[in-house]
């Protein structure tokens, strides 16, 4: 095999977007979808939402309780969360006047095997 | 206890950065150190490069051998590497004429550990 097609296979299609990445390398098509999901993980203010939310132990909390906890302003907050939903991290429903939020626990499984260094390998491709 | 004090908790000194985020909500201190290490990561050539040398098991890569499998220049390929060590996610040593590059184990692991919601409880603060 090259050195080239053992670099950057191409991941096969799973249930899950993300194979360990120390298994294997990463292709192009599963590193874009791989950042999508840390770039909107690399906001301070949207990580401590989603810490928010996740906090609740996959129970859902009410926009209006996100918006007291933060000194933002509620379209400020809205926009926060709707990173972390195109991102596929928080799911969402209105209820009467509220939102309310949950995390999506495959999705963040999902990023959080891809970073997981524990399933290093002795040697790959030494 | 009020609530903000619930949801924003001063998180102990530990030895790795990162709680899980599901055990408690997440200070801003911490958040804004995790939130710098996460938008590197939301790169896609960036992730790929971190991959490359993960999918090392452990062990080195040489930059040549990064700038090899990427179709950009050297001083590009440099500008990522420079992100991805100042984000504590990679360590490098330069012998001679080339510089190598291993992953920091401890800094993914946390990452990975903040993001596993598999230690989600029955119901926190709910």
């Amino acid at each position: 095999m090259s050195k080239q097609e053992r670099m950057l296979p191409v991941i096969a299609s799973t249930s899950e977007c993300c194979e360990p990445m120390v298994s294997e390398a990463l292709s192009p098509q599963g590193a874009a979808e791989l950042a999508r999901a840390f770039k909107v993980l690399g906001d301070p203010v949207r990580l401590r939402v989603l810490s928010l939310i996740a906090a609740r132990g996959g129970g859902e909390v009410c926009v209006c309780e996100i918006t007291e906890a933060f000194d933002l302003t509620g379209p400020t907050i809205s926009y926060h969360l709707r990173q972390l939903r195109e991102a596929g991290l928080v799911d969402c429903e209105r209820r009467g006047t509220w939102v309310y939020y949950w995390i999506v626990p495959a999705k963040l499984a999902g990023l959080s095997q891809f970073l997981d260094p524990s399933e290093v390998p002795a040697e790959v491709g030494g």
